[in-house]
């Protein structure tokens, strides 16, 4: 297929890689920024653009990858174009596109990207959505030459899908980084957290998360929770590691 | 080294089994239920009470792997011995010791740990102290033989150390329960968020957590913060959300 980029950010990036590496063909990039549409469009060999107007209009799939607020006021820009329109955004419904194109759909890849670090596409679960059968089949065919789990998710869906993965990942990173910081105001470095992060992780590939919790929260160890609060600095955390331990004793109460 | 098991739960099976690879004798387990202490002497050979009493007097080092709050009357009803008492909390200090024996210390394995799952102890960080340079010597000795990454840490910094790792796995373990119970209610497997959960924790192996952050709150973007608010639907939750979504992005503005 060829394929026109709208956005250049970490999925975008991603994404146009893995499309490119499975044969396709990244006809432009766009983004706002030149810079950012030229670093991508070089990765790729394509042609880049920052203005709307110059988007090529006889590509195969538009794929937009920005800012969900930033989607909309996009859109209402766009020149007309054939093809697909798709976007990769966990929380838009794929009727955002409703009164722009008559294909439109959704590939939304689950998983968290950064520039500078590979990952490996063909295990990252992909979901998919079209406004049509004929498009639904174009939009799975592009998914399934980029990853070996390509699934159906409707709007509704997806959203809570979306929600899931930022505890999953937004959330439990988080608490990676006041755990670092909570060492660094100690003199200990981060590293010796590793093994203990990497078995945190591994131990829910093989049970239930809810089997796995340990810690004074779970065995609601009074004492040594309160203790802890005391060592904290700021009123945030304190209410975070409150509010955290209260969550985990409720569902530990329930069994 | 003859070693005796005060305590049978996640940390003391895991401990002992690795010293017992490592060439050292279990003596002896000690719990309060004797089906409890009866499983661990079975799996590494050594005789069991669950009769404080009935503690063997005679071993080089005594293991007490308890709860934190059980270990404080624990040692009012020890008999007198020979040999180093050492304990596995992470904040306990080793202090709790002083008045009952004149050797004593501190060997805290930093590691979750759930009894059906094996752990190559080898890669487990483990902190010692001792109250005296003789007894930090045996303890690190007997740590050496079961891990690589032995290191001296005090007291006052281990509470610390538990603190961040309470954070780095309790809490990031119960991001990952919160997730599962959202996917759950909409029919759709926790599967799907496993290769985001091994990412998320292996992008921490290479990257400063920080950097690592992604997700609405990281960016800012209120819109669909308030919409995934209004997806969850108990008040505990929707709390939890939005303080995280705040301590995220009270780290964002200060760079």
């Amino acid at each position: 297929m060829r394929i026109v980029f709208i956005g250049s950010g970490n999925v975008a990036t991603h994404l146009a890689r893995a499309l490119k590496n499975a044969g396709h063909e990244i006809a432009q990039v766009y983004s706002r920024t030149q810079e950012h549409a030229a670093a991508l469009a070089q990765a790729t060999g394509a042609e880049f653009t920052s203005e709307l107007s110059e988007i090529r209009t006889g590509a195969d799939t538009y794929v937009f990858s920005v800012k969900d607020d930033a989607l909309e006021p996009l859109l209402r820009n766009m020149p007309e174009t054939n093809g697909i329109w798709l976007h990769t955004a966990g929380s838009v419904p794929a009727d955002i596109f409703r009164s722009h194109v008559s294909d439109y759909g959704v590939l939304y890849p689950l998983q968290t990207f950064s520039k500078k670090r590979e990952v490996n596409f063909s295990e990252i679960p992909l979901f998919i959505e079209a406004n049509n059968e004929g498009t639904s089949r174009k939009i799975e065919q592009l998914a399934k030459s980029i990853s070996e789990d390509v699934r159906y998710l409707s709007s509704e869906k997806r959203q809570y899908l979306h929600l899931s993965a930022v505890f999953a990942c937004n959330f439990s990173n988080h608490m990676y980084v006041l755990a670092s910081e909570i060492l660094a105001a100690q003199g200990i470095e981060f590293d010796v957290l590793k093994p203990l992060i990497a078995e945190t992780a591994a131990k829910v590939a093989e049970m239930a998360p809810k089997q796995a919790q340990t810690g004074p929260a779970v065995r609601f160890d009074e004492k040594i929770i309160e203790k802890q609060i005391r060592l904290l600095n700021d009123d945030t955390t304190k209410n975070l590691y409150r509010l955290i331990s209260e969550s985990i004793h409720k569902r530990s109460k329930n069994d």
